[in-house]
This record gives structure tokens, sequence and C-alpha cells, in this order.
């Protein structure tokens, strides 16, 4: 048996980040940007106005005051996107929108609001000072800028960024095709009636949903009966995804054969049991160089396995940094737990006051999917505690 | 101008939760339940075993010690899915294994571990409590109980558990579909090259990934020229979705049209302008009973926006509940602000030492979309504040 903290590294140090791909902007939302981008313009690529307002010279507004304002004549109109053909000389200004660029001769812009306009005279009453309300080139980003880094996990703002820098299609890293393989005789369709002996088949679909939260692509590769041959031929025709994993057959009984069956199809075994609750059992190796994840049967071992093993490999096959991703919260109640085991506890924890409290949902037996439906999170106790005391700080995964 | 709270209030107080549609249980993870959901069935159905093991009665284990061990015949196995025809009865013992049914007869499993096995029989070397290591019908789920309640956001433990039920499709809140549609003449495609005036359509993407972060379907309705028929024409083909975005061409502006040409065809108007920075227009009305959303098209004040008002809305349109989304932060700089007006600041916050913390991305020009792009979260400063010292603690919107 394998501390859990030894086998995590295991698993980390086994799996890599995957190779690129090209998709279109839109499509590389919450996916990690493959390689630098930098700006090959200037943004803003020319001198515009923040306001809409009168473009002019500001020392033509020199000792303007409310009791002797100055009058400049109107000779012009710039709209975003309009025409910019008028120029601003002495006494005079352009009339001016928003994002319109900035006149040649004009070194300021006026806000329409401290204006009076008077047949295509516009009266001045305070003076301006040069710059006013105008945004200069590149001010935001400048030509050669390096604008996002490789490993960004990118957002909407960031999609928004690589619009402006007229980049249509990015490289992101690759989402892992993940292999989805159920075994065991007992394994029945949702649809079908139950009947003693057989229980419906609910782990093909939660671990699909947490392989598409955790951003890898689920691949479903149906049911393996209790039976060698019939394993080995599903298990074989799961080698060209990136990532494998069984659900059930990892135990101790007579019939759980997918450890055998695996080492004899050639997978390098790293570790079996993990000294953890739930889900002592997690077969992890590699085949032909890529990650293999045997999950326990149990529906909340199931779960629990992939959000503590199999989470994090996609992350970090997906390029993702390993944020801290845990968050400390005051127990709200005392739990005892075994001595030497890594306890993940199904829990509620809510943000309150200034600082998280979390409590468990209650009975913690791994047949308890209804826990795990309740639970927004698992506190996580070190293999070393015993009994935990409430109000006590403790590491909690938020899910 | 209205104050930012009182123009949020009636947003949310103008859109309603919509109807619901029938979706695949896979379909529903992160999708609003639209309705409770009970159990017409006991889980589990049947009492089974958790462990691999012997099937047995207790009563044959009294007075069994290491020193005086106690044998029992061996007359079936039980494996999960497998035949279950033999009975146990009183010196008799079946071979099980995990999640099998428990046989008639019997009341108890041993673990496989500590026992022996020799020929037919297996010796039994300490008493076994009845119940052991048994897990009762219902244990987990009656039938009839309410096990998901209406409004629950799923997620994977949720569409496991209808799978369990042997429930395959569920009836979640529709996706609102949201028309984005992009104002301005100077807007050019984002494979244009750049020229004085011209700016490329960075919002149309951010505001489509913004829609799809949140939830929402987003419709590219494309883009409107500075014209009040070219608008009203766009506008009106706006209307069949169940939200409406326009960006751009709200502010002061000469060809600010959107609300002239909005109230026009019929839009009661909620609010213009809100005491908030950065991003004070925000048009807000309903047109046909559906929310309408003038955003500034101004980059961060329009992503801004969108954060502060259209999320909420999306939210409440997807029957998500309210959910407090901010956190306390240890601010760390001063901010100074304009007294009267809401800030919503550009920052990073991170987890650090059992509380987070938090600092601006620089600058907050509102043409800064680089420090959008840096930004994972924004400060909000109420109206009446003016200098927030260093060590303050804020509130804090995580993005």
């Amino acid at each position: 048996m394998i501390k859990f903290e030894e086998a995590l590294n295991i698993v980390l140090g086994s799996v890599s980040t995957l190779a690129p791909e090209e998709v279109s902007i839109i499509d590389s939302l919450e996916r990690v940007l493959a390689g630098d981008v930098y700006s090959d313009c200037d943004i803003p690529a020319f001198d515009y106005s923040a306001m809409d307002g009168f473009a002019l010279r500001f020392a033509d507004t020199k000792g303007a005051l409310p009791e002797s304002c100055i009058r400049l004549e109107i000779v012009g109109e710039f709209r975003a996107g309009g025409d910019t053909s008028s120029k601003v000389g002495p006494g005079e200004a352009v009339r001016i929108m928003t994002g319109a660029p900035i006149p040649e001769g004009a070194d300021a812009v006026i806000m329409v609001e401290k204006t009076k306009e008077n047949g295509g005279i516009v009266e001045i009453c305070e003076e301006v000072e040069a710059g006013d309300n105008i945004r200069l080139t590149g001010e935001d980003i400048n030509n050669g800028d390096l604008v996002i880094h490789k490993g960004t996990l990118l957002n909407s703002a960031h999609v928004g960024m690589f619009a402006s820098l007229g980049i249509s299609r990015v490289n992101v890293i690759k989402k892992p095709r993940v292999a989805l393989l159920m075994t065991g005789d007992e394994v029945i369709g949702i649809d079908e009636e139950i009947r003693p002996g057989k229980v419906r088949n609910s782990n093909a679909y939660s671990l699909f949903c947490q392989v598409k939260k955790y951003g890898g692509a689920p691949v479903n590769m149906g049911t393996a009966r209790d039976e060698k041959d019939s394993l080995r031929e599903r298990l074989k025709s799961c080698l060209d995804c990136d990532l494998i994993i069984t659900s059930g057959g990892v135990s101790m009984g007579e019939y759980d054969y997918v450890k055998d069956v695996m080492n004899e199809i050639g997978m390098e075994q790293k570790f079996w049991k993990v000294a953890m609750r739930p889900g002592k059992p997690n077969l992890f190796g590699l085949i032909d160089g890529k990650p293999f994840f045997g999950l326990p049967g149990n529906p909340v071992s199931g779960m629990v396995g992939f959000e503590v093993f199999i989470g994090p490999a996609i992350r970090k096959m997906l390029g993702q940094k390993d944020e801290e991703r845990d968050v400390d919260a005051i127990l709200q109640e005392d739990i005892k737990k075994k001595k030497g085991l890594m306890f993940f506890i199904r829990a509620v924890t809510r943000w309150e006051g200034g600082r998280y409290v979390t409590k468990t949902t209650g009975p913690q037996g791994s047949g308890m999917l209804s826990s795990m439906v309740r639970a927004n999170s698992l506190i996580i106790l070190p293999e070393d505690e015993q009994l935990i005391k409430q109000g006590t700080m403790v590491k909690v995964r938020l899910l």
C-alpha cells in the first residue's frame, strides 16, 4: 500500500502536456494557450478621442474663463469610422465623437458638455491642457509586446484581445481523449429494470461528466464482462485514446481481472492500493506510455479517485498550471478517522463572514451516492490525524 | 443617473426564469433542474456484500477464537451479477464477491482476508456480528424519496444519481438565446488591416464568450452601421431571442442612435446612465417583455457592464440561485476613487495564507483591454468611499 501523496506524485510524474492544435479563437475559450502571443500592431493604432466633444489646439484656450470665453470656428466633424480630411488650425475646432482619430493640428479634446455651440462657432469657457481626452497610439499595447503568455487558461478577455490583434486562430493544447470502460457482470443499462444482483450503469455517466468538467473529451467504450477475453479485447480497443479509465474489477475478488489483464497486455504497473478512504484500490500504470487508471466500481470511491488522481492528471495533460485549488475552512463538527489513511470526506463548504466553513454530509459509507450528491467539496484529512475537533482549520477541495 | 444597486435590482426584477426543456442526462451537466426528482426504487435495490468474503450465519461463529476456529462448508459462490440460487444453512457458507446479493439464510459477511480455505471448507477464527459487511436495501435512498431538488445546478454526481434511478432524460431550464449586435461605422472585421479611425471587432468575440461562460446560447447578429434605418432593421431581427445585447452607440454622441431607435420600436426604457465606473452608459429596457442591454462600445466598459448586469440576468433566466459569488479580500495597495460612483476595479486576487489578497492590475483607463486580460477579479468599491487604504477588507468578484 502506497501513501496518497506519493501516489499523486507518481501520477503527475507519469503524464505530460499534450501537443498543440490550431482552433478558431471562439473555440479557444477555457483552453490553454500553447505558445506566447505577440502583438504586431499598436493598440490603439492611432490617437483618438476618449470623449464626444471638440478637438482643438490647447494653446487657443489659454486664459479662457467663465466670464471670458473664447470662440473657435467649427471646421469639420470626425466620427468614429467616418471622414477624416479636416485639419485644425489656430482658432479652429473639429467636432469629434468618441473613438474618432484626432485631426491633424489638434492636441486636445474638450468634452461636449463643457461647451456651447452657436451657428458654426463653439464657445469654451475654461482652459484645456495638452493631451486632454486623447488616447495615445500604443497606450494599451505596443507593436512587438508579448501580450498573452504560453500556458494561459484563456477567458473572454483573452479572446477579445486576440480579435483586437487581428488573430483569428490560435494554438491551444489538445484535449485528451479519455476512454471510459465499465466492467462487471452486474452492470445493466440505465433503462433496464432493477433486479437482485444487478446495478444500473451510473458510473459511465458520472465519470463521463467528470471528464467533460475537467476539459477532457470522454469516449464511451461500453461495458466489459468479468471474463478475461472480453476484458482484454475491450482494453486493447481503448489504446488509441490519450488516457484510459476502467471502473470496477480492481479489488481482491476472484473475478477482479483488470489488473491481471492489464499486466498481461503490457502495462507497467505503478501502484494498486493507496492508503486512502474512500477508494483504497486505485490501480495506476502506463501502457504504451499512456496513463491507465483502474478505478473501484463503487460509485463514490470511483468519483473521489477521479477527483484526486485523474482530475490533476487531465489538468497537466491540458497544460494547466497546478494552481492551488484547495482552501482552508473552519470545521463545524468533530471528525474521527482511522490513522494511517488519507481521508477525503464529502462536505458542504460555504463562504461565511470572511472565511470558509465546512461540515460533512453525514454518514460517509462509500455506498452513499446520495452524500456525493449533497457535497460541494471534500475535506482532506492527512494520514496522521485521528480526531479532528470542531473549530480546527482544515484543507478543503472545492468540487 | 441611477445608483448601481438600484439599477441591478431593476434588471433582476425585470427578468424571469425561462421555461423547461427535456434533455438527456449527459446534456444536463451544469444545467438547472426544472422539477423535483423522486426515486421510484430503493438504492441499493437488494442487500449486498460490501466485501469479498464469505456469507454466513453469524450465530455459527459464536465462540470462534484464533485458538478454536470454526469450520463451515462452502456451498456455493455469489458474484456480482452472477447466479444466486444457493442458500446458507447452519454450518454453511457461500463465497461472495463485493456487490453480490446476500444469499437466503445468511445474515453477515466475513472478509476473505480473515479466513482460511481448505478443500471446500472455510475456517473462521473470530466472531462475526449480525449485519457485518452487509449493505442494506434502501440504505442510500428509499423508494419515494425526494432525491434532487428543483433548482439544483447539476454536477457529475447528480448525473450519476439520475442513471442509478433509471432516469435517462430530465427537465432543465432552457438556455437563453442571447442576440449580440455590434454597432459602429468604425468597426471592421478581425481579419482586416488596421487603419486610422477603424477598430477590429473584438467586442463580438469577448461578449460571445461571456454569454457562453454564463451558460447562455450566443447568437451573432453582425454589425449595424451608425445609421437609423440599418440599426432599426437589425434590432428588429434580434427580437426572437430571449435577451438582446448591443455594443456601442449608447453614449452622448450625435450618432449614438441605439437609445432613440430602441425607444422608437417600443422599448420601455428602465435606465440609461449608471453611477459606476467603468461604463457609465448602460442602457436597459424591456422590448416585447424581453430584456435589452445597450452596452458601451469601449471593450473594458462593455465587459464589466456584462459581468455586473447581464451575467446576473442570465443566471436568473437559467434559474440559478443568486449565490454569493463575491468574497472578502485584503487590499494590498491604496486606492483613490471618485465619490458618488460605484467602482469596479480590475484586480488580481489570490488565496494566500488562509484568506484572499487582492491588488489592482494597474492603470484603470477603460481603453486598457490589456488590464482586463491580466485581471481575474473585480474589486467592488461603493459610492461613498474615496480613499481605501492598504490592508482594508474589500469585496471582490472573482471572474
